[in-house]
């Protein structure tokens, strides 16, 4: 099987509509990414363009230019789209039919199933090309049944106070930054982008029947406990307690026994993405720490996103929320997470006196 | 169509798994339930087993013997079960043949659908008789977009704090209660109950993938509301906010703005229903009190489910529970809900006022 990849964001990659684009681009060891379509930024790293880190991943302004300007043919055209509602939006038709024709296999995270598109299924047809839908449903599904009660390895989740806010990296950042200390980390991953860079436990939870989300849940903790000797399980998660669009976080701690939480927050974002309109306000984070400990765990720390804010604002946010709250207060991309270890390695102690 | 219906419950009539059986006995517009199928209970009337209140619905051993003892034969075959996992107890299938061959169509809330299975699906071929899936997914599914925060109509949640506690039949009971006292109220539906007591808006929810199930409420709230002039909407509650295989109930005051919430509870549980042996108990109402705070909306009342108690023990939990709350304590199938009729009221005002 080819594992090349290119990846197409039809001009959003610079736009929070990419996110799965982004988490490709950090790193993925189910795909190897050779670069990314999206025309206003073409001739760019893509790296550079999502947070200035250049990481060899070349963009181009179309998949003939792709084909062109690359060394090798990529065997996989992954969308990199990913917005509420999981809807493809139109613009990304043509692209997609041209893969197809190509004989790329065109891979998509979306709700709507392209394999059932009649358009996709007759270009594929006709080239012999696959569609490759990540959250078609795949059967059985796992009733919670209470084993992982018996999972002696801690669980961390990390929440978010909003979509979209660097939970799935800050998770990742964590379990490497375990991994240097020694410690056994393991990444239970929960979104179709985690599952496209390669995370080896976990399940699409947005994309399962609502009653099957906690089984399956505890199936994938269950799992990597059961494969090795594991320390720390890195849960992430979904959404926040309180999203207006899908309130999701309390099946963590109250269903995966997550104990301890990372909350992750951007203090430049005053409503929730997307929702600014309705003028709904993100909660304060204070209640957010709150409502994590009567649901069940203690927030070991806040984790920031710094979009829309210039360095020293970040870092005054980073000192006004810590004063407030009490917890230590992160910032992962900046600062990486080594900070944190001495909170984990009492956590796990606590659980395992417990 | 045929709206006449026999509800097998195998056995199972008397205990909480045939919560489905239960709804339908007590009422239901979509079908006429004409009897029971329940060796252990056969002769009695199914109201009396169910609550002691007799509802001229007889129970029979058989289908053979419904058909015989019966004035009109059943047009539907309905499964009175309803347990966590949504799967099918082997001991149904011998009478699902059966229905299947004498020509009744199977209705099924199962997860696990009835009309892709090899044995059903021949056996219904064979004599021409349908099966109808309620759970089966239906297209195009909403996804939430905000109309619900124009809706005017204010809504109250029936949430509680453990499953099969009796959320829908308080909120049919408030809906009724409403209704005389000249305050038009809608209950809108989560569960295949309701669905087969014939609500008339609504969704399964833990049928819905989870990316769907907050549009599917805003869809269901906004339908009923553009529908005809109401003062209040009722939404039935599922699960509970921590129970460990699946909390719910943030949806509903998140996403659907429910602001008021009435509180279903057992005090003669301790533990959550079917998960003794895991010692998880119920946490304490004061704190689910809290907790529903937190998430935005006020506890209004809440509603005793009197089982495993005495009369008079009940009452005197009824009294403790006020005293420590501060919130009325009723008991809906003993009292009715009449008593809440100046809370309503006073809720509805302050929405108005909001």
């Amino acid at each position: 099987m080819d594992h090349t990849a290119i990846i197409a964001t039809n001009g959003q990659l610079a736009t929070p509509y990419a996110k799965t684009a982004h988490g490709l681009i950090r790193g993925s060891s189910r795909y190897e990414i050779l670069g990314v379509i999206d025309s206003p930024t073409a001739g760019k790293d893509a790296g550079e363009v999502l947070d200035g880190v250049h990481r060899a991943v070349p963009i181009f302004a179309s998949l003939q230019a792709a084909c062109a300007g690359l060394d090798r043919k990529p065997g996989n055209y992954i969308i990199g789209y990913a917005a509420p509602g999981g809807q493809l939006p139109e613009a990304y038709r043509g692209g997609i039919v041209e893969a197809l024709e190509a004989g790329l296999t065109v891979v998509s995270g979306m709700h709507q199933f392209l394999s059932e598109d009649p358009e996709f299924a007759e270009a594929a047809r006709k080239s012999g090309a696959a569609i490759y839908d990540v959250r078609k449903r795949k059967a059985p599904l796992h009733f919670w049944n209470g084993t992982v009660l018996s999972v002696g390895v801690p669980r961390l989740a990390v929440l978010g106070t909003d979509c979209a806010v660097g939970k799935r990296t800050t998770a990742r950042i964590l379990v490497e930054t375990c991994l240097r200390h020694n410690l056994r980390a393991e990444f239970i991953s929960t979104g179709q982008t985690g599952w496209l860079q390669g995370a080896r436990h976990g399940f699409i939870l947005d994309a399962t029947l609502n009653d099957f989300v906690c089984g399956e849940l505890e199936h994938a903790i269950v799992s990597a406990a059961a494969e090795r000797a594991l320390d720390l399980l890195v849960l992430e998660g979904q959404s926040a307690l309180r999203h207006p669009a899908g309130p999701c976080g309390a099946e963590f701690i109250v269903s995966g026994g997550a104990r301890a939480v990372i909350l992750q927050h951007a203090p430049g974002r005053s409503h929730f993405e997307g929702y600014e309109k309705f003028g709904l306000r993100i909660p304060p984070v204070s209640e957010e720490i709150q409502l994590i400990r009567l649901l069940g765990a203690q927030t070991l720390a806040i984790a920031l996103n710094g979009e829309r804010l210039s360095p020293a604002a970040l870092r005054k946010e980073q000192a006004r929320l810590a004063e407030e709250t009490g917890v230590p207060v992160v910032l992962p991309l900046e600062d990486g997470l080594d900070a944190l270890v001495p909170q984990i390695r009492s956590f796990l102690s606590e659980e395992a006196a417990a």
